[in-house]
């Protein structure tokens, strides 16, 4: 496969791709070893012609009444996304957010391996959480530097969103996974990615509020 | 405020108003009174039109040149929300991800109190994690007509989700925030919100891969 190739997978396809990789993992556990696009399609939700050209841009073919190969996709896809090995990245912001994510151990299978955290709040320095330490923002730089880590995920309130970017902007972090509810201005070398995790549960209050409304027949309060 | 306008706000508003309460919520906590839209459209990085219209939902007026009293439109979107009082909801599957969230005290100001965790493996049974019991999830149905209990998040395997779901909705769950990388399968009357963290940090690993590829003027491995 031409490395060339990831720059002509479109992004709405690559947001599909660690779907695609939990599915072809759950099915290898099991013991099996190919899958056809439709059962991938079947298991998501998602329509077959879709996954069928999602899965195009790697340079695996599914044999017509068997599929594909799961250790090859795997693989390709895991190279389609750069997750081959996992990338060192630092935890900016040792809060309630931060803090829950350094315990999550699921970001490795994602290629994200998060070393250490960071945190303005001196009475968090010097401690452990999840078996991580936590260091004063001023040694991001060093640090940074020093293990050659790029990425940086940012869980920081918005009072210190821009802040914190600026500081890892200059210790040469390229990467911002930001989880701050708030807009960062960052130079065109530097990638930031928002993630809400609040829009989602929004859109489910909402969701079952209209429907519980709707079955007591008449204005209630929400849920 | 008709409790009935909430069935007319749009799903891209409602996503967008956790973000807005965020802003109200920090400039609030510096004692700052009013905002404009402007000023919130500018921190989020969003059009103030955009954000004119969204809140325009509310009952809450803007005074020119003053802008919207934060007290009284935090507590209009609230209320659009149905965020006024935390609902409580169980989490099922305390694995990585699921303990990750049960230590996560910042759902509360989305209106969601985790109260109880459940889990099929036996061994968690009776534990507790970041202050919340595991419960087998055959007490699902008992504690969630006990407490009145509707909502759920879902922190499974792909492998275990629908076996959990069905479960849920015996219970009389009725709202499932998803996290299980699959399609759940339910019926009209209960309303499911699929959450994919996965999905962004593959977006940044491979515009950060984009990015770095280019800068080196030709094809290399992706970062």
């Amino acid at each position: 496969m031409e490395d060339a190739s990831i720059q002509s997978v479109p992004y709405p396809t690559i947001k599909r791709y660690p779907a695609y990789l939990q599915v072809l993992k759950e099915l290898k556990s099991t013991g099996i070893t190919t899958v056809s696009a439709r059962d991938i399609a079947e298991r998501l939700g998602l329509n077959q012609v879709q996954v069928r050209k999602d899965l195009g841009y790697s340079a695996i073919i599914g044999r017509p009444k068997v599929g594909y190969d799961i250790e090859q996709l795997t693989s390709a896809l895991h190279q389609l996304l750069g997750w081959q090995d996992p990338k060192e990245a630092f935890l900016i912001g040792a809060g309630a957010l931060g803090s829950a994510l350094l315990g999550y151990r699921g970001f490795q299978e994602y290629g994200l391996d998060i070393v250490a955290a960071f945190d303005l709040d001196p009475s968090k320095h010097n401690t452990a959480i999840h078996g991580k330490k936590v260091f004063p923002m001023e040694r991001v730089p060093e640090l940074a530097k020093r293990m050659g880590v790029l990425i940086a995920v940012l869980t920081v309130p918005e009072s210190a969103a821009q802040e914190c970017a600026d500081l890892l902007i200059q210790a040469g972090i390229r990467g911002i996974w930001s989880f701050s509810p708030c807009k960062i201005e960052v130079p065109d070398n530097v990638v930031v990615q928002r993630e809400e995790l609040s829009a989602g549960l929004a859109v489910l209050s909402v969701r079952l509020s209209e429907m519980l409304k709707h079955e007591n027949n008449g204005p209630s309060a929400p849920v």
